[in-house]
């Protein structure tokens, strides 16, 4: 039997590295940049408990390019290296200066924010680099040292005369990343990634113009200095308390996050928890465009102040993709796939925690002002409904803010409309009839014919409605929702009068007998009903049920299969106790009671949205031929 | 000075391989599979040239879960191993043995199909396993042996008795991955990875019924037998040459690759050129539904039969990623960001290379046989004419092809329609004037018109046609588009001729008065005009260029920024000559005079879809009450 132990051959690091560890180079300047804030931070953990007996000051991190030598630098003035330290952390690949750190002084720095996440991120400066070199004083009594590397895993260290503390790394970039040098570049992933780390990044310089004091000479002209350009905000507003911010405050941060969107968001979340896992951060609800494609991908991911992604599926529950921010979490898992992240507990509880903060606000803002909730109740719909129909959690207190607003904008809970309507809208069988509207205009004959009767019809117009219908209904008993134009309203809440028919059953035989002569009986099915006689003659209706199976096809998920080919269903019915029925019954020949029926039927498809095209042409023309 | 060498601290390479190797735990299977893929290809590879004395057999792979073991075998009948070898290809990471295997045997090795992009995939195995082993038996007469590893760099090497050829790997799963232990997971997995893998994988069994023999007495019931169950096809269609396959055989393929689907395809375009760069595949043009969301992340990317990912942005040119299909090649870089892959060359010169494909095929297509091309031209034409928007290469050519349909369904080319349209769609300026709707139902009256004229309109409804149209324009010297309601038809191509008046300027300037009386100024501009006394004597026109400059901006790029949000411009053209023109200026009184306007305006507003909600319902009443 043979033991040993498996090999690593050095030659091959390098490629290695190049290849799989990151699937982006740019973000060798990320690594860098945190890596300078730990070495930071670090000193300020060390000064902070005694360790380190020096002035910590206030440090900054520069980055400068040398277009001339090809060249980046990136200069911090933390905690150094000594010759030893480097032989330790930069020789010995996939040692990871972190993690030891963190394991030496575990409890102490736990809350100082020190980065562990990117130990080898070193090795990323050589995919753009085919030189890389480090300049190094320890905080420690030590002499600098100067690393070289060319790629291979041939290393120099001579002595330096670097006299301040701190690191400086000088990359030299290869002729395949020379669009590394030019500032915009540079000032890009900045921006990107390093927009708000916790230590100060300088990039440049600019020109500030000192104000003239007051009461100076007319003809003194105000003098400009250079100052260190910033390119970070350091302390941005999710690493504060929500106590000590205002209102103006996360706006100003919104913006700060997103300079491009020139609206204002609806409301913020701020959310804030140590245990059982760390997270930060503020959620914001944007005005939603009608386009929601666009809005996804919106809120950033961080981890201690560095910006990871923008993609947070599965960490952030669906339905609140749509809105827009920042979270920042040491706890979440990177570099794994979607299912790892479903799996994993603490991912879950995040998605969780995030649900109950959403709903807590939106509760506690429906509470505090009833009015400005409603008001901004068309520009969040769509996700509450959706994380209606997505999470169980949210559904569950879903009850207490969510609204349900009438054609007259009106808004009601789903327990104040059940009280409302009770007293009209139950049926003789004891249900419990909601009205409802999917488009103002297109339904708006309907509407007002149940408005006349005194009832309340919502306008419920998201596209997903539908799915959300039949969630009630099935978690509601005795509640059934109907679209207005479902059927005749007497129909849709049927009471337990009769209306008087005028007309005998034999009149009323003859009177289908020509109607069915002129409409189409593929399209439609003719009712014959004894009516408000002041009601219109013909409606043309389209049952509820087939209608929204139809729909919640169209929109995925639900329904029944293969619904969505089904033609649609109408039913005309016709209004025996009206004027015109009579007119049409006792019409002179065959000739004028078809076209009486055939005008009928026009306006009744008019007013339903049906008459279209060479139908519409023919009508138009018609119409303005007996006008003149 | 000091110089040495880094060195990679063995403890640590394991974890590192867990953690940023792969994102997806799943793939340790795709990676195990293609290593046996290559040990038994590398075998036939050197039994074809002599160099392995040995049969090669019929080769398979077999993949078997012991689920009381927590085990998973993955088991050849490959090239195998030596002792020494195992010291070599796996105690040596990073030391890849298809990459020493290429180099040696670089030429004749090329053409064989070998993998050599999964050098370290072993390591894998290590994601789900917490001890993995292999038994391995060189094709070489040299006894067995039998590696365990647990994950720590200390490995064993015994001999073992295995007397086959091959390689035995041995997964003890670890208690994190118990999932890969169930059957269907690891059917799901083959079927998403190894699916067209060259060498047959059996995973289990399946009964299979033997036929009883002809002439049988009648009570002899069918023997069943117990086979391999084969979960690939090693011979996909795009590894075969276009002249061996026939239709059938393009559509079968189309079916193995999406089960679900149930249409066929219009046509597919078969890949395949080896240099400068090696690639194959065959794509499909599918039905495009409406929803073109649906559509994307369909073709698939292979690598020498590998499934690799089901993005292809940036390797295929963004308008084919609607269609559907596989494209190979072991040219294009992996784990790359798409800014990368869009300066690499090949992948460049691969773009290049698919949309010249793609325009050759449906040139071909249109010539053989137009019938049939322009039957299939509604479900291509958002394609192309996306194509031509962002493909300059695929634009040049796109005049062989792509049509415009007219509103009767016929079909021209541009140079055709031009020809067809010269003589009478010419204005008195020079002007070509090419006449569209977007709807042939909404915009049916005005078709109607132009048709009565001798004019082709053309149906041009997709959505992104405004730009379309816009670039056309550009193009093409003295070609404009108007769409059929942007004016009066004989405005929209004006003649020398000019209508007589009927009424005199003093009539009209009453008339215009009376009429400006009742339409809303803010909404509409009067526009007098003595035109045919048949045509329409109210009609309502939206001019083109706002219009589509508003459809662009609506549709992203082009157009001019903020125009989205504009108010709808609309003109109210007055036909002078029409009988209802002097019945309005000889009505009796002026209530009678603003009765008809108001009526002739509702029935313009129909024509154009602009009658709607309370006016509607207003006009719907109105026309019943007259009609008892």
């Amino acid at each position: 039997m043979t033991t040993g132990k498996i090999n690593v051959s050095v030659e091959n690091i390098f490629p290695l590295i190049k290849k799989f560890l990151y699937s982006d180079h740019e973000i060798f300047l990320r690594e860098l940049v945190s890596n300078a804030t730990d070495a930071t931070l670090k000193l300020k953990h060390l000064t902070n408990i005694g360790e380190a007996k020096v002035e910590y000051g206030n440090p900054i991190i520069e980055i400068k390019i040398d277009k001339e030598n090809k060249r980046i630098h990136i200069i911090d003035q933390g905690i150094g290296m000594t010759a030893d330290e480097v032989e330790k952390y930069i020789n010995q690949v996939a040692f990871s200066g972190a993690e030891e750190f963190l394991e030496k002084y575990k409890d102490s720095a736990k809350d100082s924010g020190i980065i562990g996440h990117f130990g080898l991120g070193f090795y990323s400066a050589f995919m753009v680099a085919n030189k890389v070199e480090i300049i190094t004083k320890s905080f420690k009594d030590e002499p600098a040292v100067h690393w070289t590397c060319d790629g291979s895993p041939e290393f120099t260290l001579v002595p330096h005369s670097k006299t301040e503390r701190g690191t400086e790394i000088i990359l030299n970039i290869a002729e395949d990343s020379l669009e590394f040098l030019e500032d915009y570049k540079i000032r890009e992933l900045l921006t990107k990634y390093n927009k708000f780390m916790p230590v100060p990044i300088k990039f440049g310089t600019r020109t500030e113009t000192i104000p003239v004091p007051e009461g100076a000479a007319e003809d003194v002209k105000p003098e400009t200095k250079e100052v260190d350009n910033i390119i970070n905000n350091p302390n941005p507003a999710w690493t504060k308390q929500p106590s000590d911010l205002t209102d103006e405050d996360y706006k100003n941060f919104y913006r700060e996050l997103y300079p491009m969107n020139f609206e204002d968001p609806l409301f913020n979340i701020h959310l804030n928890v140590d245990y059982p896992f760390n997270l930060t951060g503020i959620l914001y609800f944007p005005k939603l465009s009608s386009d929601l494609q666009i809005q996804k991908d919106k809120i950033q991911l961080y981890q201690n102040q560095v910006f990871v992604t923008d993609n947070v599926e599965g960490i952030v529950p669906e339905f609140l993709m749509m809105l827009k921010g920042v979270v920042d979490s040491p706890d979440i898992p990177l570099n794994v796939s979607r299912s790892y992240l479903q799996a994993d507990g603490n991912v879950k509880k995040i998605s969780n925690y995030i649900t109950r903060k959403v709903s807590d606000k939106l509760k506690s803002l429906f509470n505090e002002n009833r009015e400005d909730f409603e008001k901004k109740w068309n520009d969040i719909k769509i996700v509450l409904e959706y994380g209606m129909l997505s999470e169980p959690k949210f559904y569950e207190k879903a009850g207490d803010f969510v609204l349900y607003p009438t054609t007259d904008e009106k808004y009601f809970t789903l327990s104040e409309l059940k009280e409302a309507i009770a007293p009209i809208q139950t049926d003789k069988n004891g249900k419990l009839v909601v009205l409802y509207a999917s488009n103002k205009d297109a339904q708006h004959s309907y509407i007002d014919i149940a408005k006349a009767k005194g009832y309340q019809v919502l306008l419920l117009d998201s596209p997903i409605v539908s799915h959300l219908i039949q969630k009630l209904e099935a978690d509601n008993e005795n509640l059934v929702f109907s679209r207005v134009d479902a059927d005749h309203i007497d129909k849709l809440i049927q009471k337990e009068e009769n209306q008087i028919s005028k007309l005998s059953d034999e009149e009323k035989e003859k009177l289908k007998v020509s109607i069915e002569a002129v409409v189409p009986k593929e399209n439609y099915t003719v009712q014959m009903e004894a009516l408000d006689s002041t009601s219109a003659p013909f409606i043309i209706t389209q049952p509820e049920f087939m209608r929204r199976m139809k729909e919640m096809s169209a929109t995925g998920g639900g329904g029944m299969f293969g619904m969505g080919n089904f033609p649609d269903m109408y039913n005309l019915v016709v209004n025996t106790n009206s004027e015109l029925a009579s007119t049409i019954l006792h019409a002179e020949n065959e000739e004028s009671k078809a076209s009486l029926v055939k005008q009928a039927l026009d306006l009744a498809k008019l007013s339903q949205g049906l008459l279209k095209g060479e139908e519409l042409t023919a009508f138009v023309k018609r119409s303005f031929e007996s006008l003149s």
